[in-house]
């Protein structure tokens, strides 16, 4: 089986020169987050994810989640390691002291985050989801819903599930059928939800469903939605479990991957109605269903840098046993690991430069939008904010992109074997799949990219992080040509926004391109700090000079082919052109 | 259930336009393919892919093949599928009409076999392995081995397995291990093969095992390997079977995919040893291996284009059955099915466009092959062998990792769905894995390229190729930049061959920038036979509209990324001067 190691002098590189973690805890709420004890959690957690969530992924994957009786059970020592989490504080680590939570900053918890979902993505799969739950609820539930919830999912003993597709409504959430009917000071909720990740499972005494439904008189489409809380066991006034609520798990899906986490079916209100509280108001559900789906981007395009990450150490540690030929580089006779072939050291270095440029980009908006809740001042905040929204979508689509692509030719260095399931690396090939779909396809990411985030303010957001990303050019060619083709292409889109089909066809090599070139931005600035501390004999040489190396290489075989994307974003009039008919 | 239909009219274009069939045919040998027996035998291929082997697709990727009691068995319908392709003469087609073949072009050929791999790629993996099996023993097989065998694999009435990996073995061929002692006439053959595929099955009375072992006294390395014939029941001199050999199946490979194709642990002379037939001369093995290997390498690549018709079919009538949303391109209100909105456009149509090169590629590769044989002066033969041989490691390593990408993007389509199984898009992203690795990694591909078709002449072949396209840009400047960017590139791989690590660390993506502009020129020769037909209002109108659409789009999505390779091809210092510690 292979073991996971979190790469702590990498994240920590990445923590403390891209998201400026210096800087940012000695923002107002964040003083317990001294060096220290910024290190200390990071190496906890590396301990916990290494220890008692890496040796869960094999087995998830083989046994995956069954129904059973009308409930799910999750596979052998799933729970034992929820409950660990738990009692660790694991949950609680970037959530507000107000409410419970450990008030260290989102980058910070963007690592530790990156160790679990490394070590077993569909374990991780389900804290993943309370996180939106409890920032929705945060933001906009009732104080009673707050004192009986709030802190039962802070704390991770009651996890959430997020519950908006069904058959009919997909990506047109506005399509939703199940409905709600008022009961007094609480609503029955009735319909049938797809895809629900984690909707039921043997991990904890309760769960907490937040439901997209139809409000009892509200318009059609998106504007008539509202959002329920809607727990699996109703909860009495002094916090106790009461009765069991009108829901079930109808079926699992059969996946392709994260065999271990329970795809479900679920059915609300097969009998009187599921009982369920509003949160927030009437009609306003896609506004909180947005706060919950904003933090949900993040962590998984966070997914792709994480499984990226694990398939990279299973193959380069393949690459160090494996031996076979004798590669050109040869000094002496004899077979050398395969790591010693040229093409095979390009492999690695693929998967690594793209994971480097994953991770800086992850752990920079995470420390934006902690900055953008923690900057002293409104409108540095309003811009801090701006640069988030602006970025999420990039990393939820581009890094699950990547996630999909390091995870392949982690199977291509593993040759004959890596088609062979005992392997493992084929689990990250499937597992990896499913992340640029979920919680908003990346062709929806890319769309609220070029549409809300770029078109609406005529390209102010994106022109302000090209101005910022000039200012570290330092003279580096790749870079330049990078972020010409960003602007120019910015430009162009923005020109042409009234061509809204036409500059559509174009957002995903747009949102290619930004996170391309945003990726090359971060990783030189982290070569410039090696570059910087090798000058000044300061730290690890080797670690230093493997973070210029990796820039180096991502400018040669990532950034360079940023300028090449031009011509497909400018090309939607033969996207349009061409007639359904003939395809 | 997805149904299979062959796209008769864009393959009839491409053997048309691209492997100038018109032409080829009139050469000696071929004077039975007149155009209406070209159509005759397309359609009757189309409908045995559509009727008999498409339904095996989804069947065989649930049961796939088991071992049961020292035997394999494959999927329910596989031996009834198996034994029609035989009776309908399939196997023999473009086999010459000397060794009981048809006569017909590889061309042809490629296509139709096109058809059965969309239908089901791991059915049609076993016939695949029989065309080099008879390829080798027509050429280095002794007339007795010709009598008793080459009619029986030419029809398919015995298939073949070819048996080269070892676990010490794998891209390392000369650390086989397995030997072959004298005895008589004879060999006795032991050791132990792993990775093969359909070493054992029950689709037919006998199967031909083509063995890579160890000479009785040669040097050691691949010098001292010798190719040798082993049935799995020994023959008698009249051709009736006899005793069962000294062979088995030991175990089946758990994979990825490709289920029902049975990947076959074999063992070779547990007892006295398996009696075997030296193919050729002792210790010219790997001459005979080769002639094998080139078949396969072919016809692998050709499983990669297949694999993404199939996945493109599929995920085309999903798109114009799933009703989701209001595109922007809605001019009447209501819902609308996915295809019209303009992401799934574009994704639909990079996966059609990257179709339509692969296809050009392998059947004028195909082609090239038959004019290697067939040309009438001796001179133009070693031309078109010459580039044949430059052709197949870019036709294998391009097309199998564009079917990898072509299979995903079909995933992306289906949305959630397509990461359910029981949708059938998850299984082409599965199949299509192992393309890029069996038949020599796509890096031992690109080393082949680079170094045996390109630096062994310094640049001779690919010169020639680049003059021929050149002739062909007529102002494309998508086109002009690419070959520019494989001329720029191979001039510089050329001068500096010395530096075998550092060019060898570009190798892959300079197969795959030959791959884009030899695709970008094969769909430019379509379009402007598309154009010029309309321009004389000939033919279909639709059709050859989408031809120069689809070429446009390819120029502006595929080939426009060419030019960005350079950088990585040239960017051989920084993979080997990275730290091999730090990784």
């Amino acid at each position: 089986m292979a073991d996971y190691t979190a790469p702590l002098a990498d994240m920590r590189f990445a923590l403390d020169i891209v998201a400026r973690l210096p800087e940012l805890t000695a923002l107002p709420g964040f003083a317990r987050a001294d060096s220290d004890t910024v290190a200390a959690v990071m190496e906890g957690a590396a301990s916990f994810a290494s220890e008692i969530v890496a040796p869960l992924n094999v087995v998830g994957d083989k046994q995956g989640s069954r129904l059973e009786n009308g409930v799910v059970r999750t596979p052998d020592g799933f729970k034992e390691a929820y409950k660990a989490y738990v009692d660790g504080g694991w949950n609680a680590v970037a959530f507000d002291e107000a409410i419970g939570g450990q008030g260290l900053p989102r980058a910070l918890n963007a690592c530790i985050t990156e160790m679990w979902t490394a070590a077993s993505m569909a374990w991780a799969l389900n804290p993943l989801l309370t996180v939106g739950a409890v920032e929705a609820l945060a933001a906009h539930g009732s104080d009673e819903l707050k004192r009986l919830y709030l802190g039962k999912l802070v704390s991770g003993e009651w996890p959430a599930s997020m519950n908006l597709t069904e058959p009919q409504a997909g990506s047109d959430v506005g399509a939703m059928r199940t409905r709600a009917i008022r009961d007094g000071d609480r609503y029955r909720i009735k319909g049938q939800k797809i895809f629900i990740t984690y909707g039921d499972h043997d991990l904890s005494d309760n769960i907490v469903h937040m439901v997209l439904a139809r409000s009892p008189d509200g318009p059609p489409g998106t504007a008539g939605l509202s959002l329920f809380l809607i727990p699996k066991f109703l909860v009495n006034a002094d916090g106790s479990l009461g009765a069991k609520n009108d829901l079930r798990p109808v079926s699992l899906e059969h996946k392709l991957g994260i065999h271990a986490s329970p795809t479900c079916v679920m059915a609300y209100g097969d009998n009187d109605g599921a009982v369920g509280w509003l949160v927030g108001e009437e009609n306003r559900g896609m506004e909180c269903m947005f706060t919950m789906m904003n933090s949900a981007r993040l962590q998984v395009g966070l997914q792709g840098l994480a499984i990226a990450e694990r398939a990279y150490q299973h193959a380069r540690d393949y690459t160090r046993t494996r031996v076979q030929g004798r590669p050109v580089t040869a000094t002496a006779p004899g077979t050398y690991p395969i790591m010693h072939h040229p093409d095979v050291r390009r492999m690695l270095l693929s998967m690594r430069a793209r994971i480097e440029a994953m991770r800086a980009l992850v752990y920079y908006t995470a420390a934006t939008i902690d900055r953008a809740s923690h900057a002293a001042d409104v409108e540095a905040r309003a811009r801090f904010q701006e640069r988030a929204d602006l970025l999420i979508p990039v990393v939820k689509a581009w890094c699950t992109d990547q996630g999909v692509l390091v995870a392949s030719i982690g199977i291509q260095i593993h040759g004959g074997m890596g088609f062979i399931e005992e392997t493992g690396a084929a689990q990250y090939y499937r597992d990896a799949r499913i992340a640029p779909i979920y919680e908003g396809t990346n062709g929806i990411q890319a769309n609220d990219l070029l549409g809300r985030k770029v078109q609406r303010d005529r390209g102010a957001a994106v022109t302000a992080l090209i101005v910022a990303m000039r200012g570290d050019v330092n003279g580096n060619e790749a870079l330049e040509t990078g972020i010409d083709a960003l602007e120019d292409a910015t430009r162009w889109l923005v020109a042409n926004a009234k061509e809204r089909a036409v500059t559509l066809s174009g957002a995903v090599p747009y949102l290619e391109l930004m996170g391309i070139v945003a990726g090359g931005w971060l990783l030189a600035l982290e070569a410039a700090e090696a570059r910087r501390r090798l000058d000044a004999h300061d730290g690890d040489t080797s670690f230093n000079k493997a973070k210029l190396a990796t820039a180096r290489f991502y400018d040669e075989h990532v950034l360079a082919t940023a300028y090449g994307l031009l011509p497909a974003i400018k090309g939607g009039e033969a996207v349009l052109g061409f007639d359904l008919e003939a395809l």
